[in-house]
């Protein structure tokens, strides 16, 4: 008996072939491909429908995207902000969940293919697979710059973050203790302005009297962004707040200046070099290889153009919902890659099926109603656009907070989350610093 | 620039020579290495005296070992048991944490030496490093039965844990589903026991409505012992209580039989070959690598010798604590490897220090007390030996449910673990059921 540790990767070893889903009886079958914010919306509007479900995600959890970068920044843990999918679906009977990466569809032979050999049936399909992080042509900067889309991503950088302070805490050498000290964020849209902010509130507020040869508050925080403003899509005022907001925190803004080199060294940007052992990428974002499945036509970040009814065109079986899919909004403008727009599209699929088995009438096309953008930069300071007021600074962070907080999936993860807040309000203690690494060999190759 | 991200191991690139600690101002030096509970509880009794301390640990936090094998099978969190070391000892200005790895020690400079060559100069050194796991000379049975010391071993077989069952959902071959719900556990001491009977609740009380084409409550656990009893080192009546109670939750106990193969496949033990997907050992320790460091006489485990005062022979400058050393107990035999015994360890060794260092008469010989042994083996279900009173059942559970509580770090995780404890005790909901992989392609060489 060999003991080589082959039977870890999620996707190795099951018989190829049909997956053994339970006897489906006759009812239409549905497969819901990503458990994110889209997939599980449709998941939940299809209850009670004349279905059975198939859910398949490439991770066993669903994650609170919008809250990733705290869990990069150490204020709330992993498991604050990410649930079981099976567990979420436990009371719906017809949802099968699935751990398995997709690697394929068959569109004629309606089936997706899934790793090992595996295949999935279906009669509809539902693509919400999200969005992994785009380096603009320089995929070798991926390394040295992770992006923030995973829970691998988000203990990934708060790992390197937290090692930076070990580190310059044993360095002798002053210029090596500077670039362990530079901390570089990568795009200024609310995911790295909020963690420039918190990076900078945790070595101005959290850190200082935990070491005693650096000085944490000396640490530099940069935020490089290649266009003129902070959170470019938000009114003028709002974005003009943010970025004096930032400063105030003591971040380094730089505007109008593209990132043209990444490395373990630093970062050279606009014509100057920077030595800095951290950077962390939140530049860009390009749709799952969801396209690449189905050769069907997509846009330069790889997002599926869907009809108005979000079916992939010449696939009436087949919707694209959430970052995956390159909707137009009432303004003309893509749909934006947010969680709520996610949601909304999840929802109107679900719709859409219930009504076509239902011999209904199809629902309108659908229509991206926007409610908000929210971005929070540090403590007591927020911005909030909800078109029809705006709101900043210590309201805006109560309300941000607590929209958050609502919209977390179950009561006990709002109350631990509420509970981790209250206390970095009130002790600037942020609890989960934790670094922790890889226990395995084995790795998961298709976690993107 | 090359990308190779090489920085991100804690013990490369710093420059070799001595760690640039803050001037001591010719106060005593005490270096400590480890910070576990030997190791903190060290640090806290030396409150006030007249030194300066540097305490070194290869991780940045400190574990409450009794309860990692809730994180192992999903019933905390790891930011539940760990918290940041130099977090606990911020209000202590005359200690310095340091992120390292000690590969050995030059006793003749009292020098304590570092990855990446650094080095710290002591006058009074202190050994806590603790243990690791031992496979009587069959340590490439490892990859495939990790054991349960670190954060890393924690989320390893949690990691495998779920793989299991979540592998089991697609698997159609029913030999090969069997093998994939079958879960060894090897050795019956208290962590073998509370593995165990946590994962046949896990598998019969958690997980059942989760999945659809397997049935959980079909899972085999095994306990397998090579001595005759469970909790060998209690008394018959509570060690056949424990028995009794895990059969209860149907793991299937295997006593007299060790095991003299592991691999991929399973195990084989006695004359049994078991197909089984997932082992975790917990079948014997040894200690950390600290009397090879100082070439010092060790015991067969590994374990330091010591005098009556905790120091080493020949060496009246350093101190070793906890499962690094062998120290005879009251009744002759070793003092079991358990936090109270390290805590004691710890303390006393700092009240030798204050003594010497105040010219007061040395303590009396280290004598350790024990307090009691204590172990859950399911919900409702644990054993209490406090000497002069012996308690089992529900009673049991809940004294051993406030103990564990009380013990941790921080009013925050008491709070937090008290919450997940709830919750799991009103719901059978394990929240913490994350599968994570390492993000990193660095790994700490230097983990053990």
């Amino acid at each position: 008996m060999s003991t080589t540790p082959t039977v870890w990767r999620s996707h190795s070893g099951a018989a190829a072939g049909r997956v053994p889903l339970p006897a489906a009886t006759g009812l239409h079958r549905v497969v819901i491909v990503g458990g994110g914010f889209g997939g599980l919306e449709a998941a939940r509007g299809l209850s009670g429908a004349p279905v059975s479900i198939c859910l398949v995600d490439q991770r066993n959890h669903h994650i609170f995207q919008p809250l990733l970068y705290q869990v990069a920044t150490a204020s709330l843990a992993t498991s604050e902000i990410a649930w079981p999918i099976r567990a979420i679906l436990r009371n719906r009977p017809e949802i099968t969940t699935l751990l398995a990466t997709v690697v394929g569809i068959d569109a004629e032979a309606h089936e997706v293919k899934l790793d090992g050999g595996q295949t999935v049936p279906y009669d509809t399909l539902v693509l919400a697979t999200g969005a992994r992080h785009a380096y603009f042509g320089h995929d070798d900067w991926e390394p040295v710059a992770p992006g923030l889309k995973t829970i691998e991503d988000a203990t990934t950088v708060r790992r390197r973050i937290l090692l930076a302070f070990e580190r310059a805490e044993r360095e002798a050498d002053p210029a090596r203790r500077r670039a362990l000290l530079t901390f570089v964020v990568v795009g200024a849209g609310p995911t790295g302005v909020e963690l420039a902010g918190t990076i900078a509130e945790l070595a101005r507020d959290t850190l200082p009297r935990d070491f005693r040869n650096i000085d944490t508050q000396e640490a530099r925080v940069l935020l490089i962004e290649a266009g003129p403003r902070v959170l470019a899509g938000y009114p003028d005022d709002l974005s003009d707040y943010a970025r004096r907001s930032l400063e105030a925190l003591g971040v380094e803004v730089e505007l109008g200046r593209a990132v043209s080199a990444c490395s373990d060294e630093g970062v050279v940007y606009g014509e100057r070099t920077l030595p800095a052992k951290t950077i962390i990428w939140a530049a860009g974002v390009m749709a799952s290889p969801a396209a690449e499945w189905l050769g069907a036509p997509a846009d330069r970040a790889g997002r599926l153009l869907v009809e108005p009814d979000l079916t992939v065109p010449g696939h009436p079986d087949i919707f694209a919902v959430g970052d995956t899919a390159m909707v137009a909004g009432p303004d003309g403008k893509p749909v934006p890659g947010i969680a709520p727009a996610a949601k909304q599209g999840g929802r109107y699929v679900a719709a859409v099926i219930k009504a076509r088995l239902g011999g209904a009438k199809a629902p309108p096309p659908f229509r991206y109603r926007h409610q908000g953008s929210l971005a929070q930069i540090g403590k007591h300071r927020a911005v909030i656009d909800f078109g029809w007021i705006k709101l900043r600074g210590a309201l805006a962070w109560w309300i941000w907070g607590i929209a958050h907080i609502y919209f977390l999936i179950s009561v006990r993860t709002r109350l631990a989350v509420a509970i981790s807040w209250l206390w970095i309000h009130a002790r600037n203690q942020r609890a989960a610093r934790l670094i922790t690494q890889g226990g395995d060999e084995d790795r998961d190759q298709a976690r993107r």
